[in-house]
This record gives C-alpha cells, structure tokens and sequence, in this order.
C-alpha cells in the first residue's frame, strides 16, 4: 500500500506583521499500475522553506531530482513557490486552479498575478475529481477556499488518509466546519469540509499537524508539536501571544465577481500557457548551476 | 528634505522549520527635481505580507497607485515578491542584480530560477553607486550579499540615512563587521557593511529595527518591538527559544563559482528579457481583475 511521509510539517500560526505560511508537504509513495516505483510530492511550500525542503529530503534520502510528481493541492503562494526545484516532475493539479492561476482576482492577495508564469514552469497534467495517480492515491475535488483545490487520498496501512491542502488548514475546523480563509466560494468550502470528514480515516490538513477525530469530536494529533524560534524570548518587551482557533471569518472581498470574471477569461488560457517562457532546465541541483 | 516612513518594519526572526523573513519596506517621500511630489517604495516584501502592506499603506492616506517608484535592495524572494501591486511604479535596481536573477545559481535558495520573470513586470530603471533618484534620495552600491545589491541613502532632517537590504540585515552586524548570510563574495560583503557604517548618521537595516551606533559602538534603537504571535503560547509543549545574534556566519556552497558562471549569460541577458510576457495591467487595485 502506498506510504505518507511529512516531510515538512504543516503550522497554525500567524503573526500581526506577516504570514509565516508553514504548509505541510507531504512524500507518497507507492507502486504505480506498471510495479515502478513513485516518489510523489504533495505540495511544495514557500521560498523560505527551499533549505529545509532540500533537508528533509535528504532526510529521507533523497535529492530533488528523485522526485517525479508534484501534486498541487491548490497554486496559492506558500504552496507553490517551489516547484520549480523538480525538473523532472510532472506538476499534477485541477484544470480550474490552473486556468485562475494565470488571471486571479486583484483582491486574492495569495495568488499574485505571476503566478501563472510559475506554474507553467513544468510539464502539467491536468486531473478531476477521483482521478487515480497512482494506484492507493487519488484526487479528490475540494472546491471554495479556492476554484481548484484538490486534495489527496492515499489508502495507507493506517486507514484511508487525506492530505487536504488548505480545505482543511487546521485541525479544529473539523470540529467548526467552516472554512477561515475563502477566496472563492465559502458554501463549496463548507461542503468541501463535511466531504473530507465523510471519506476519512485520517486527516492532513495544510497548516497543521495529522491527527484522528475521535468518536466523540475530539481531535487525536498524530504527531507532536515541534518548533524553535531564534531571535525573541517569551519575555521580549513588546511580544504578546494570542489563540489560534479564534480566527474570524474571512471572504475575500468582490469573491462575487469571481465566477464571472473567471468565466470571461477561458477562452485565453491556452494563449498565456503558451507565452510563458521556460526558465527550469533539468539537473539543477547542488552545484549545477541554473540553465535554460 | 526627503521623508522616511517604516511601511513594514523588518524583523529578525527565524525558525528552525523555515524562514518568516519579514523584511522591512520602507516609504520614501520628496519633490523630485522639478518639484512634484514623489512616492518611493524601498522593497516590497514577500506574498505572506501582501495584506500587511495594503493596510500600511492605507493608514499612510495612499493605495498601491500612488506608488510611482520602487526601489529593491535586491532580487531576494523576501524583498521582491510584491512589486507587481504596482502598477503605476517604475522598478529601480542595479543591473547587475538584474541580470543575476534571470539565472541564479541553482544552490541560491533566496532566487528562485522564475525571478526574472517576476522582475520584469515593471518598467525598469537601472542604477549604479551614486546615482540620484529624487534629490537627496541616492544609491550606494553594496556588493556582497547578492551581486547587484544597493542600499538607499536618504538625507533626512535626522542626518544622513541609509535603506541597506540584505547587505546589513541586523544592528548587531554594526558591531560583527561581517554578513551572516553570503550568496556572491564575503569579502565584498564586509567592505559593504563598512562602507555603510562610514557614510551613515542613521541605518535602517533589512530585518530588523532603524538605530544609531552610540560613540562606543552601542546598539541604540529608534524604533520599539511589536509583535503577536497567534497559534502558540510561551508555555506550548514543544515550543523553544533560541538566541539571534548567534547566527553562524552561512556561505553559499559554490559561491566561487558565481562570477564565471554570471560572465558566461551576459549575452543573454537581452533576449531573456524580452520574452518575458507582462501579466500585471494598470488599475489592479480594488474591484478591478486581473488583465494583460
């Protein structure tokens, strides 16, 4: 059966300057239909996470090189910025993410209008919802945080797992139900959610540690808390903390306009797929330095 | 005078599970030399500030339209991901960064290989040691972080400032003398810092707070802390601190290779450039979407 390793673990904080934005990313592997062996990705983090992404994977012993799929649970920025440390990656995400990728709203402050010129930076295979990648592992359709997020399932020895992205960010949504952080469409996110929970055994969720939900609603993480932070101490004059599962609700203002604005632009995607030049050449890591 | 006003202040925190990197972004205000009223942004910050920067700008009476001038310190992720709010704004950086982000070197962790087409969404005006943006509003170049890296010199009615990047991250490398954090050449770096610390009165750094060195070499801050710290408390399990100006000075691994390799794309560098497709249109601010 196929296996889930975190590699980078996923964290529910935020601060009042800026969005540290720790997503988890996740190693599946697996079988595919033919016996080969697959080294996937689930998702791939933030710039600021690129050392300790190469880290990780050396971990585990592996380079960026063995990596063959990424899949994209959503193109928000702190899921997407490194994927271009995979040359020899198929980029694996929803045809609708892709599309908005490339012409996102002015007001979605996650998805910057460059976006597009990233994703493309890879060879992409498109995939919908319950689409097999590899035998034990499939998409499953999670729409309303944004247009195309997607999750994973992965029937793992443990039970059948799915990595959420940010349809699930945190563990205690589960228990809420609501989505804290829509760009798109909050009832799909809503749905999206009770879905993840009906098909579950255990949940990955984007900004947080795996974890169970027991009979009786409670949350059962899987793995324990571990971070260091360098260059304050609890008692650093001017430092405050405060809780994490009191997060309002957020709707990205104008997410009215986001259908029809999305609608408008089908017709152009094929033409901006193909302006974007290619900037990713294979074998780039360690010394080799950057071609194309 | 010119005026200096903290848009984002700059902070020296890390974790040991990736970079928050929330650089300072700083407003520069002044008449030009025909005597209109000129906007200048100092770096841009990346994507997990976005909304940050929108609310700062906003309690200063401005929205990213009135931004005419961008000025970057250099191409790092944490300083330029930003710069396409701004779509009335000319982007002012020395040419040799230019260049360098189009193809860094693959061990470069703070460019990603898709810099470039990030860069060139703005008009650009190239810069060298020196050169005068508004009156009283100059460029220093500090080589050593990165290849084309350059501070800002603004004569204040405080005294003399200077905007320095990456090339002094912190106030405690006043005293050090040395860059933490060396992607082109530390000696190039050092004599950066001290170039620095001859010419200015006053120093904003790129993480952390604007201060002045006292006759005895002291750290005196002009700026306090603030910041809160949502998801996690002082007594979370797992939780722990460590000391900042500890940091262990980082080479990047093949960094003599840097110059050779950067030689050998300057034929390039046109062609790379003008394939570049512009995503970013005017007006993008507010209800209005995504063109180009």
């Amino acid at each position: 059966m196929p296996t889930i390793d975190i590699l980078l673990p996923g964290f529910a904080i935020d601060t009042d300057q800026g969005y540290p934005a720790f997503c988890g990313v996740f190693l599946v592997r697996g079988p595919d239909a033919a016996g080969r062996p697959r080294t996937l990705l689930v998702d791939a983090a933030h710039v600021g996470r690129r050392p300790f992404l190469w880290d990780a994977l050396a971990a585990h012993g592996l380079t960026a090189d063995d990596i063959d799929t990424v899949v994209l649970t959503h193109a928000h920025w702190d899921h997407v910025q490194n994927i271009d440390l995979f040359p020899h990656a198929t980029l694996v995400l929803h045809p609708d993410e892709r599309r908005y990728a490339h012409t996102p709203h002015a007001n979605d402050w996650a998805t910057p209008s460059w976006t597009g010129l990233l994703l493309e930076q890879l060879p992409v295979r498109e995939v919908s919802d319950g689409e097999e990648i590899i035998p034990g592992v499939s998409v499953i359709a999670l729409p309303g945080h944004s247009p195309g997020s997607i999750g994973v399932v992965v029937e793992t020895e443990a039970g059948r797992a799915t990595i959420t992205g940010d349809a699930l960010h945190f563990a205690y949504v589960a228990r809420t139900r609501r989505n804290p952080l829509v760009f798109w469409d909050s009832d799909a996110a809503a749905r999206s959610i009770d879905r993840v929970l009906a098909v579950s055994d255990l949940i990955y969720p984007g900004h947080d540690r795996p974890f169970r939900l027991t009979a009786n609603g409670g949350i059962d993480y899987l793995e324990s808390f571990a971070l260091t932070l360098t260059g304050l101490r609890p008692d650093t004059q001017g430092l405050a903390f405060a809780d994490g599962s009191a997060r309002p609700l957020w709707v990205m203002p104008g997410v009215e306009e986001q259908r029809a604005l999305y609608a408008k632009n089908a017709d152009d995607i094929e033409r901006r797929i193909s302006r974007v030049p290619r900037v990713v050449g294979p074998a780039r890591q360690g010394a080799e330095p950057g071609s194309g």
